[in-house]
């Protein structure tokens, strides 16, 4: 499995879709976005900070596992670290497979372990420092 | 549950994305390809027909079914119909939800449905069909 793993403190920018892969029946995408509520509360922003290469390898390691539940060809995240303003793109995650129950499986999974295991922690973020640059 | 069913025989063009949505959490995306192996035989297309009328009422049904057991804001589908090349996207789906595992149900669940119930065909398309316009 291919694996690119990238962290940036400037928005999300998803790259573009590889060239004509014969045999990928599927590609499935995720956003998380920062909701306007958080623990109830509105929030105008969350900081991200992550062990970059500890998360780095993790993830590899993650996606590594799921791979063998749920073969897929390739993955691509990218996760904002810094302020995110609410209605911004925290991570975008794509998952390529021939078939296309693997590429959801492994996407849901892949998510629901990076929030679960990977060093990447976030905290409300102060209004100071949502101003867009 | 907003909806948005579209047919199309260009190529699939991606619809911007929704503006800053403040109480939407996660979005997830699906893009189904046309595989150069088809039932174990290299093919150069696919052709696609739809009773569209009945196919977009039938989608929109089954929406509103799954959007019962998965709670979720938008879809968005676009799928193509006539011949579409090996390695091109014959199906885009967008949906928007608050919370990540809603959307990813929902989306998978959408597109087994609409493979099994709606009334869409795919057959191997002649060669003649397949070069670009």
């Amino acid at each position: 499995m291919k694996k690119q793993i990238e962290f940036t403190r400037a928005p999300i920018v998803v790259p573009p879709q590889p060239g004509k892969l014969r045999e990928i029946g599927a590609c499935v995408e995720f956003h998380g976005i920062v909701r306007k509520m958080e623990n109830g509360r509105v929030i105008p922003a969350l900081f991200y900070e992550a062990y970059e290469a500890m998360a780095r390898s993790q993830l590899e390691r993650i996606a590594d596992e799921l791979n063998a539940a749920h073969p897929c060809d390739e993955l691509c995240l990218i996760h904002r670290l810094g302020p995110v303003p609410t209605g911004e793109a925290s991570m975008y995650l794509r998952v390529l497979s021939r078939h296309r129950q693997e590429a959801f499986d492994f996407a849901a999974a892949f998510v629901t372990r990076l929030k679960a295991d990977a060093p990447i922690w976030k905290t409300p973020a102060p209004a100071s420092q949502c101003t867009a640059p």
